[in-house]
């Protein structure tokens, strides 16, 4: 077993890493950037480094000074948290050089993965069901029109280095498609460096369903079962639960099915999260994979009764697996609590917390990092806390929910808060009947904000 | 089911109480005397009423004033905690007299369990073993000197009215009695009001294990398995777990048998506690019922998936029991916090909460009702929290509380949390060995102070 952890990373997941890692002995160390020297993750681990000033690309992601701070601490592996450096090929090809084990995919399962145009090449030789579509990149405007053509409007074009929906345009009919692969080449060149295109068929009343998997490093894979992920603004995640309202016994089988083969087909080591898109007729598409660990992970370890990060650290250590598949007894949601303001479109909110009270007792969990008293800088992601609620049933577990928004304040910064008390009393929300696009008419009712 | 309940109670359990309403859609009362008016029950619940001054007697005690703000907030049911009326036979008569539902046991029950001469002479009828030693009250000295020649010494005398240790002495030799009898009864009358006493054979090494039992209406009852409380000092429980490492299967099904044998035999509805005494040799003997929730109720909640306040406002709503035992499929432990020092006699600590971290996370549970810019009162109850850490084995659970208790900083007061950090590193601890004597020899070391 590892020594000691270096955790790459900052806020609520350095803190969920650095607690695993001190309830298996693990020693840890923390790094942080000039902006985050007050952060709780930099008070609770054994050792902390430096790595440099507030901006990600200095810092965070500077991979010379993270793999210094695990030479000079005499870290044996490094997790890399979601995010950042977690799914960069070349960080963990530079681990493994450097003989620090990367807690995480290997270099080739990620650029296997990483590159979407790749991943669903992947899988389509894996026979896992993929969108039809562009066979990889789109080579030109002509290849462009002559795919939409076969695969039938509507369509989505996709940057093959996308992500947070950069480079993305939904394309309903044959004369709108030049103006939107024009302007979506541009947003993707100016946002990732890389123009590449591919093609989808656009999903309608798309339900965005994932699967977890864990592969050991002997080719054995398992599932454990789904998350429903699809209230999303702007393909950001707001909330995840499971099991999904959608969900049936049978289509869990399969779709675990496929995740598994997924997983199995590129000998996939570690924790792993295949997205699918589910249409209206339960068909599903794979449409990603995401070589790490997920923001919303706690809600499966609630409904599993298991430390997901643990898993992570044994597989890595190379512990296999039963090969057994997990399957959820409980129903867990989760709420991001971003600092952003909902009546203002969602914009950051960084400060200084000045007051707290954090939701507690049955069926509550929250993972956070912040602390009245604590400034959220204006460098990082707005995500201040995740509020997990788990009960027997889907009713229940929303009540907690409703109860602990309710209890949950934090003062001095604008939050997601009275965004997630409109959502526990949202008619659609509240059937389970919601999809990707659920979002697009949602507006806030000023009710729920200042609720005491 | 109830349309409003008025709790009346303070501090954690009034929260406690105040999230299963919530969650159930029921509307709240809050009843606070004036030491409690920025307390977070008041502040959360629907309605709030002043009952009176500080001191219980004048307002949490105070019977009158309870009822009148049952009436004028029209509150059809009252839910008294634990504490305070929770075991008050007039209380829940008076409650009955005014069509007010007590949420607890009914004044027929709460007589003869209170009392705890009774107590032991209705359970020998129901057949559940107990502690040799006097048929209900002692007459006279004289009558005490028979009755522990009869029993074998050492034995302990008790007064009938008793709690918190006060009025019970433990006699090892014929020569002491007179001395220990005296004094004991002095302080009996001094404490209750109430010099009636009674004799027990003296347990060694005995472990304090509870049954959890629940009946409904109709005269059925399961149990939802044990706690071990053993880890206590002069009689006050300090951290409990379940289940007891000292458990078997055959003794589970034997004292959980017991237990509900003697729930059925009074016909008892809600949910309650049998307390036993384990010897070495796993015999056990009745020591008491507790005809109310316990503070220590959520590690059962933890490892059943169960809310036990749903539980009792079901069964007081008439809702019928299917029968069937609950058994741990988890382990979980409770570490109170308390506003104490425990580097000077564990000597109350209130004041002002000047800085607060709650520690947070997978299998992390925390029951309370402070926050930062809190003032704990000095007229109660020094609780301020209850840690509970719930993992898949008892080490698990142990890692969680070692790095929870890290986590927990609350500044301005002393506070119990240096205790349990010492107490997870005694081996005696971790190995399982201990008994109610535990804390009899335990010398608390500096290094567990100011953690960080």
């Amino acid at each position: 077993m590892f020594k000691k952890i270096l955790i790459a990373n900052r806020g609520e997941i350095a803190m969920r890493i650095l607690r695993t890692c001190k309830e298996m002995g693990i020693k840890t160390v923390a790094v942080y950037s000039t902006a985050d020297k007050d952060s709780l993750h930099v008070r609770f681990a054994d050792e902390a480094v430096c790595i440099g000033p507030a901006m990600s690309k200095d810092s965070y992601l500077k991979i010379p000074n993270i793999i210094a701070a695990a030479e000079i601490t005499n870290a044996d592996a490094i997790h890399p948290g979601y995010g950042f450096l977690s799914e960069n090929a070349n960080f963990s090809r530079i681990c493994e050089k450097n003989g620090i084990k990367f807690i995480g995919a290997s270099p080739e399962q990620i650029e296997k993965m990483g590159d979407k145009a790749n991943a669903k090449a992947t899988m389509k030789a894996a026979g896992v069901p993929c969108v039809p579509g562009s066979d990889g990149l789109i080579e030109s405007y002509e290849h462009a029109v002559k795919v939409a053509e076969e695969t039938g409007y509507p369509v989505m074009i996709k940057a093959t280095a996308g992500g947070g929906g950069k480079g993305m345009r939904a394309v309903w009919k044959a004369e709108d498609l030049k103006d939107h692969w024009e302007s979506a080449i541009q947003e993707a060149v100016a946002a990732f460096g890389n123009g590449g295109m591919y093609m989808e068929k656009l999903i309608e009343e798309p339900r965005h369903i994932e699967i977890q998997v864990a592969g050991d490093q002997y080719g054995k894979a398992c599932h454990l079962s789904e998350r429903d992920c699809s209230v999303q603004r702007r393909n950001q995640k707001l909330t995840e639960e499971t099991p999904s309202p959608f969900m049936t016994d049978e289509l869990r089988e399969k779709m675990g099915d496929a995740a598994v083969k997924a997983a199995e087909f590129i000998g996939y080591e570690g924790v792993g999260t295949i997205e699918f898109l589910v249409d209206k007729h339960r068909n599903f598409y794979f449409m990603e994979m995401n070589t790490r660990i997920q923001v919303e992970h706690p809600i499966t370890e609630q409904v599993i009764d298991y430390d997901l990060i643990r898993e992570q650290i044994l597989l890595a250590a190379g512990t296999p697996i039963s090969g057994i598949n997990y399957y959820p007894k409980l129903h867990s949601i989760e709420c991001r609590i971003n600092a952003e303001d909902p009546y203002a479109d969602f914009r950051p909110s960084p400060g200084k917390i000045t007051g707290l009270n954090i939701p507690g007792g049955h069926g509550i969990r929250v993972d956070t990092h912040v602390y009245s008293g604590y400034t959220i800088p204006s460098n990082y992601d707005s995500m201040i806390a995740k509020l997990i609620t788990t009960a027997q049933t889907r009713e229940e577990a929303i009540a907690k929910m409703r109860r602990a928004l309710e209890e949950f304040y934090i003062e001095g910064v604008k939050t997601t808060i009275p965004f997630h008390r409109q959502l526990m009393d949202n008619e659609d929300y509240l059937a389970g009947n919601y999809t990707t696009k659920f979002m697009e008419d949602f507006v806030m009712d000023r009710k729920y904000d200042n609720h005491h």
